[in-house]
């Protein structure tokens, strides 16, 4: 029997992204539910198989032309599909693969980290095509990432593996980070890290500069550095030089081929490569030097992607 | 026919360490052969086919009882046992598997790079038994590393990975790291590194301490530790902090169950946790806190140990 189909599922805090594909990839149709985190998420697993069912009958599948459920959770993910935590779906520990398989009738269920599989989507249909050893770094409200090795995603031994948002990079730092730590990647990297970065810089000195009249975020300080603005353009290096010497350790560590740069602030674009790579190419072990940064092409649709691969992998 | 023996050859610059186990990891014979490196280390590879021949005859072994030799190279060595460069052999890039067993008459070689074929000995049959993903780390002239997940040596994409010693953990370096960076890990948790900050504590005052009278070094160091030196604790301070966070930073990359501290300095025992843990537990992600710390236990033997696991994998 021919496997024609893979359903992808992301679920966030919110809204479960959904989507059915074909065994090459590409996307039949594409559709979210709403997240009900209510009862300590009870109601999410079912929702989802609910979900899957509905599109099957209103696409006339049959359960043997589908090869899988992929789902990707915020939250550790050990390499048995077990969930050790997802906070903001009210979910503590238990068998992802073995309660959604029960409530889809035997159906091959595999689940991961949401950072890790959309660094696979991102391998798979993204900016990371052709390679397979990959770093993908999520430049958002936080800092995520995800780190794929020959191919697969590298989930480390408790499911923590490529937290690279909270890798220390700062001893002199005041404010805590979220995680409850000090001078974490996060508090630089982020879209919230660069905007305080700014708020910082404002403060420090009277400086003219366009930031001091509007918003300030991750988007605005980028504009602002295209527009040749000094201040922000100093906001920009600073931003650079911790995620710059943060990924050079990590590539002298993980010695991957490419770094794809999604979330967020990518939508930056190029921009970002500027103040990246003079601290990476300064600190970086020399023999990883070389190693290849790309933007992240998939935007949100990383995780539906990722989590269909892992089903076909 | 069975396989009951194996050999792991584990070469250095001026020695190289050989092993016959059998396929439980004993050790049946343990010897040396001088590391000849003039003409490029022409005569390397046929000098260890000689003498796995010479002790197989010997033994009274035949090649069909043989299930390989598995061989460390001080380089890079990626994951299809192609050497890309061993300065301290003369080596430049060639197939290592092929040639040696060619010189082997067909026999099954298995090449890595020798700190992570010494993590997967550790692992084996050291202070890493029982674990499945484990960074070994190498405290001796420089500092090296070995990353084992789920088992297996993760190479990195250009078989750089864990050359954890140069990793970036200090901006205001002056003095230049081997590499031609400024700043590396290597260049405080070596034994010239702690030699190094010993010698800079003693210069930058006039205090007492048991190591203004006589050699400084990795040793003396933490000796004067364990008798209550004051200078000295000041100088294992900075050792375990550097090193601390550092290894915090690839906690929260990797994800492993257990770091194994072995090379030189790790001679100096325990003490050494007492500096390492407090700036790990400061600064690593929560969620990787209980990494577990052990001391290497195989020394010397551990590259010809995880040379000879490299072939029975």
């Amino acid at each position: 029997m021919m496997t024609n189909y893979v359903f992808g599922v992301d679920v966030g805090g919110t809204t479960v992204k959904m989507g059915l594909f074909d065994a090459d990839g590409n996307v039949i149709d594409k559709w979210e539910i709403p997240t009900r985190t209510e009862d300590g998420g009870k109601k999410i697993l079912p929702d989802i198989a609910e979900s899957i069912q509905a599109k099957m009958e209103e696409k006339k599948i049959a359960a043997e032309e589908v090869a899988g459920v992929g789902v990707g959770v915020p939250g550790p993910v050990d390499g048995n599909g077990i969930v050790h935590k997802a906070v903001n779906l009210g979910w503590g520990q238990f068998d992802l693969k073995k309660e959604l398989t029960g409530l889809l009738h035997g159906m091959r269920v595999e689940g991961g980290n949401d950072a890790n599989v959309a660094a696979l989507g991102e391998m798979w249909k993204g900016g990371g095509q052709g390679y397979q050893n990959l770093v993908a770094v999520t430049l958002g409200t936080g800092v995520g990432g995800g780190i794929i090795i020959n191919g697969e995603i590298m989930t480390g031994s408790t499911g923590a593996g490529g937290e690279i948002g909270h890798i220390h990079v700062e001893d002199h730092e005041t404010e805590s980070c979220g995680c409850g730590n000090f001078g974490c990647l996060e508090e630089y990297a982020s879209a919230t890290g660069i905007t305080r970065l700014a708020n910082r810089a404002l403060q420090a000195s009277d400086r003219d500069s366009v930031l001091r009249n509007g918003e300030v975020s991750a988007k605005t300080v980028f504009d602002a550095v295209k527009a040749g603005d000094e201040l922000a353009i100093e906001v920009a290096r600073k931003f650079g030089e911790y995620l710059g010497k943060g990924l050079g350790v990590i590539a002298g560590i993980i010695n991957p081929e490419i770094f794809v740069i999604g979330g967020g602030v990518s939508k930056a674009g190029e921009v970002l490569f500027d103040y990246i790579k003079p601290p990476f190419e300064k600190t970086v072990f020399q023999g990883c030097k070389d190693t290849v940064f790309a933007l992240a092409t998939l935007g949100n649709d990383a995780g539906i992607y990722g989590a269909a691969k892992m089903v076909l992998d």
